[in-house]
């Protein structure tokens, strides 16, 4: 079986699209892209969600599929600081899906349309060997405050909004092979449930950290350990994460037993919370904290901190230190 | 077996994403999208193409299906009068796809790119249960010269570009259960071949018919009658084609044995020309002509007429008319 990561591949075709082509802010690589098309520049990306790798029929209702697959994609035009406007979704279907799983598909996909002020502007419908759902989004980002992931710099601090690993608890719940009928009926499991369903992508966040100096930004959909390596990587600095300071979901805390993890290894390695992972330097972390809970009811959360060199560190209770394994979803490795 | 068709999908997304949204020009149904994000209409446009509907992996080589998927798509913003400007690619791969494959793939994308003008600026990969590749264009279009299906008018005369029915011919050779080595070796065959294999999207031409006044415009991605019959609906008008003037590609007319086929069949409803079928103002045919004939060696051949009411009339050597059935090419009927 040939193997390769999703990184390699990235890289790869970072390589044979590398361009300088004019309108070109940001290209390939990055969350989203930066293009100039008339007076703002303008912000385009695109997800794609496979049956199989990403949901499974029998689990998923195709309304949460639906709102969560627009979702996924506002999370990339938040991790750049921007708004996003349009959305053009398309679709493989295979024959065995009635037209009223698509209708209900395409009825979350307007709701989350609808929550993000967004509207689908087209795409395509074909038939497919398995469910396939592309979306591809245009915004906008308002001059200058663009937020890549390349920006971060030593002393810099490494904050994350909300909290983690719900999500990632929520499909173990759901992918138990004995599923806990009193652990799905709890408070805690219907939120953990419901963190994997429907994630929600934190839009006016982005923009405040990006107004409030963030220098680089990146959204955790693969979890906290490798986008942070994603974060740092591009920005050539290294980075420490204070273990005890991960805001791990507290409903994750609550699971520990019916779900028999560790919920601190799902909080730096789970992905698909759609938190926004962020660095800011020292002075603007406080206020940056008070605006977003002010403003959003979001909790902001200094985890660690930028440093020189390569490479995580993660900082355990006693302030000893151990390398930080950037660990997390890959779509290329793991299926 | 559920079976609805593509048509009938398309109408019942309509309704449900039906929005005034601020911006939105003009929104699912179309070729494009037309969204205003800054100082000119933006055009945005999805495709996606599907292992074993819109191509075999043993029968098409990785890079002119990149290549392919790419012009499709530009095709569609030709025939909105626009130029395209940006795209991104979002790639649904199965395990056992070689890593080599992709880079030949993204670098008949890239080549299209590059013959368009235009940048791939993002995307997205992924495992998949079979090939999936979805690509999204934006691109810009001047302001008053966007040409929509919806514009036909009684008396306007219906012209195409180019000529038709090579590339649903190339399919055919390709397809046949004993491979003509002879056929496949003609010139003639090979100019099929790549007829299916590397379409040309006709920008400079749309570009061209909308200065001159085209009234309404749509490529012929699934059949002359088909999509002619789209026209038609969205602008409330029926239509004659003069079966002798449809220009039947020559290649066509050489390979009728070895296809076993009647070439006008196939030029009316084979699809995947990517031709531009227009109306025009009578008065309007031939300057236009003539201008793509000298800018870009493009024929333009007036094939019928513009009528009221509704449906399709086919006009046959003799003068007679009969109703020419909108047959051609459709993902969810056929599959």
């Amino acid at each position: 079986m040939p193997e390769f990561s999703e990184d390699e591949l990235v890289s790869a075709l970072r390589t044979i699209l590398a361009e300088d082509s004019a309108g070109v802010r940001l290209g390939l690589g990055d969350d989203a892209a930066l293009v100039e098309l008339g007076q703002y520049p303008v912000v385009l990306t695109a997800d794609l969600l496979a049956e199989g790798v990403h949901f499974r029929r029998e689990t998923t209702s195709p309304h949460d599929l639906g709102y969560k697959s627009l979702a996924v994609n506002v999370s990339d035009v938040a991790a750049m600081g921007g708004s996003p406007r349009f959305a053009l979704v398309s679709l493989g279907i295979p024959q065995d899906v009635e037209m009223a799983w698509v209708v209900e598909l395409y009825a979350g996909l307007r709701d989350a349309a609808s929550e993000y002020a967004m509207a689908i502007v087209g795409g395509d419908t074909s038939r497919a060997g398995s469910i396939v759902i592309s979306v591809a989004i245009a915004g906008e980002v308002v001059h200058g405050l663009a937020v890549t992931r390349a920006g971060a710099k030593p002393g810099d601090r490494v904050v994350v909004t909300g909290t983690l690993g719900a999500a990632a608890g929520g499909l173990r719940l759901e992918a138990a092979p004995k599923h806990d009928v009193a652990a799905v009926a709890s408070s805690w499991g219907r939120e953990l449930l419901a963190a994997h369903a429907r994630p929600v992508a934190r839009v006016g966040e982005g923009q405040t950290l990006a107004r409030e100096g963030a220098t680089a930004m990146i959204d955790v959909s693969d979890g906290l350990a490798i986008d942070l390596a994603r974060l740092c990587r591009e920005s050539r600095v290294g980075a420490s994460v204070v273990l005890e300071e991960v805001p791990v979901a507290p409903a994750l805390l609550e699971m520990r037993s019916a779900l028999g993890i560790d919920p601190l290894e799902l909080a730096l390695g789970g992905g698909e919370d759609y938190e926004l992972l962020a660095t800011l330097p020292p002075a603007a972390v406080q206020l940056t904290a008070d605006l977003l809970r002010d403003r959003f009811g979001t909790r902001l959360t200094d985890i660690g901190e930028i440093r020189s060199g390569e490479g995580l560190v993660a900082v355990e209770a006693d302030g000893s230190e151990r390398p930080l394994e950037a660990k997390g979803w890959d779509h290329f490795a793991r299926t």
